[in-house]
């Protein structure tokens, strides 16, 4: 009998493999951080003994979400500005609070709180793109989450940075810290080719391709963006980059609200995926992007909460739901973003657009244990006829009760087990207290 | 000292009166189902004895929530056809199935599902369409639910009722047995113009006069509908019912996806309110209500969630946040329907529509007691700047701890006080396995 660290048993699985398949009553045996069986066979339960057992009776097992786009250092700023247009959005409000109060410091706090509400809601790999990554790395190490970081790239003076040269330079150096680590891995992400000139793009890109680390930025997010780049470059945004010859496989495009069709071949062809993230398209009134033709054309889409100052949560089922209800009645088809298509891009797809794909994203003989289980005895979500169905109309993220990072228990019966959830809620209030005073 | 049943204390009090009142530390003073004062003057803190003292700090009071439109009979269905389109979904699933489901036995367990769905997610009252509403009255009338009731009327035959005039009769019976009931009244309520012949609609609207009860169906929900309409009545549904003469101020129509110019001028001025059932009309392809428009017209608009079987909770914070994403991307103004206008379209506009607006849907000296408190000490509502935004954009209805109607504790630390849940969720997985088996 060889001894594992968990067993999982008992449990409704959806693996979300290749084959889609679902166990009614499934077994999940982990060890060492990876998945070691996956199964139905009973026999598992008398081969295997486990430090950690898990009945997982009325309960659903499946893999955590991979949130592809957030900026989690401005989880602090969760609703502090609503309701309004973009432009004073960002410049009477957003860049002001941010420029007041962006430091190493809140970064921290803002990065645990957001990781905090990720945990509990069943995400288990995010993609951030903001300020002082090097801290939000240090925050994941401590908590023992799974993320890809990017500092964000600007032409204009950043909390880290004064400029983009130096910003690339801290770039840089989170890869030489972190992309050995077993859980962070370091992304190259310029904002955007509104906000960072052509220089800044091509250098950023020869950095990626020196280390050959990820890719990846904001495109063609509102109309202004994009006409603003036809007059400047008589290009799309989309058309620009690949004018500079910046588009390789692999890369990702977030939003990609405002689309021609010469770009959408250009995406297709170049092998580019897109991170989706409609409620911040819905609440800034960006537009909606054409999510499920660009499916029809063979692009890989995957699903991004945006921050919570745009959102307000960090709730990919949320997102899910929001996905597949504004596909349908945008292109007025109610078979668009089906339920099982909405969960692979909330998963399977999310870990490909990051390239972690042979890794996370479905549970399988082999992949790491990024695992959630979800409690389906609640009212909600009875009766159930089919569970993908559930997953994204019927939950709304507070039934996710145990959560599982590389084979290590964070969450479990809600209780987060590697950090403490009160204090940092408490230092939030306090922190909270200051800004107000100030706007 | 006065002794009173219940005060509540040291919350955060969204009154949702005619001024918007906040308190940042408010006391609720319930007596006899009333509500005896509201203010933030802790001198009621020892002028008044109560029964019971809950302590609301950190914590949020407000008005439960109007559900205006559902059908509590359909929440078996849950999730049980999803992503496809209308007439496959209601012939080849929903009608076969309710017609060999549908009797008084599941539209009883059905109702005491839907209620404790309501209950657990802040939902005070509502307004069903369905069949053998007698039983739903009976289980309101059990639970302590608040709720105004309609037997659908179908020219064709129904699980209740061989015929409209069998219907309309049964109606009068419903009248009669529970427009004195403290919790329920009874509404007249045709299915829609395109499934009930004038008629019908005259009769029934006959019947709304005799009594003076609400009157209120279905309204061009879809497109194919106003066009059946045009080609039968050379007019749109609106303007068919008006021609009838059966539009009179107070009525409300569930839907009104497609309206022509006309038909909004004639809802203002016949003084006709409107449901607003986003999720269902995203979810099915329906199409978006142009609310900001009604609105702006001076239209009152209330919320609903529509039944399960197309939306699939009946969680009105989740269809209050839809509504708002939804109407600022379709409007491509960030400024549309804003969280304060959600929250009341959630509470008073509802009971407005219910003619129920003297007695419930604010926190008011003399309104009827019908409370929920929210749990604000969670990592989704931290930090918090403007707590109307967290209502609609950042809660997912989990938070809502205790639920209060007509001075009854319904619910308290979530854990329900008039009815069994474990029971009632065991009784609907039988069901489930046993609709299972035949589709």
């Amino acid at each position: 009998m060889q001894e594992v660290d968990i067993i999982i048993k008992n449990g409704l699985v959806i693996t979300i493999d290749s084959n889609s398949t679902i166990y009614s009553k499934g077994h999940l045996v982990i060890d060492k951080g990876v998945i070691v069986e996956i199964t139905d066979d009973e026999s598992v339960l008398t081969n295997y003994q486990s430090k950690k057992s898990i009945d997982a009776s009325s309960k659903l097992i499946m893999p955590g979400f991979v949130n592809t786009h957030t900026h989690t250092g401005n989880t602090i700023y969760r609703g502090f500005a609503d309701d309004m247009p973009l432009k004073k959005w960002l410049e009477e409000y957003i860049f002001p609070v941010e420029s007041k109060f962006c430091t190493v410091e809140t970064v921290r706090l803002s990065a645990q709180l957001s990781i905090i509400e990720m945990l509990k809601g069943g995400t288990t790999c995010f993609s951030d793109m903001y300020y002082f990554e090097d801290e939000v790395a240090k925050v994941c190490d401590e908590i023992g989450m799974r993320a890809e970081l990017g500092e964000t790239l600007l032409d204009f003076p950043s909390p880290t940075a004064p400029n983009s040269d130096v910003a690339i330079d801290y770039t840089e150096e989170l890869i030489t810290n972190w992309n050995a680590h077993e859980l962070v891995t370091i992304a190259i992400t310029p904002h955007a080719p509104y906000t960072c000139n052509d220089d800044t793009l091509v250098k950023s890109k020869k950095l990626a391709e020196k280390y050959d680390v990820p890719y990846h930025m904001h495109v063609s997010e509102s109309k202004y963006e994009v006409q603003q780049s036809l007059e400047k470059h008589n290009a799309t945004p989309v058309k620009h980059l690949d004018d500079l010859g910046l588009w390789k496989d692999g890369d990702f495009a977030v939003h990609c609200v405002h689309l021609t069709e010469e770009d959408r071949e250009l995406l297709k062809e170049k092998g580019i995926a897109v991170a989706h993230n409609p409620r911040s398209n819905m609440k800034l009134s960006s537009g909606i992007a054409p999510i499920q033709d660009l499916i029809n054309r063979g692009i890989l889409c995957g699903m991004g909460t945006d921050g919570t100052a745009s959102n307000n949560n960090l709730n990919m089922i949320k997102e899910m739901d929001t996905a597949a209800m504004l596909s349908k009645v945008h292109t007025m088809d109610p078979t668009s973003l089906d339920a099982k298509t909405m969960v692979q891009m909330g998963t399977i797809n999310g870990a490909s657009l990051l390239g972690l794909d042979d890794k996370i994203g479905s549970l399988e003989k082999g992949k790491s244990a990024d695992v959630i289980i979800i409690d389906l005895n609640q009212a909600q979500l009875i009766p159930m006829y089919d569970p993908y169905s559930h997953i994204v109309y019927s939950m709304n993220g507070s039934e996710v009760e145990t959560t599982i990072v590389n084979g290590n228990i964070l969450m479990e019966n809600r209780q987060l087990n590697t950090i403490n959830e009160e204090k940092i809620l408490t230092e939030v209030k306090i922190l909270q207290e200051k800004i107000k005073k100030e706007f």
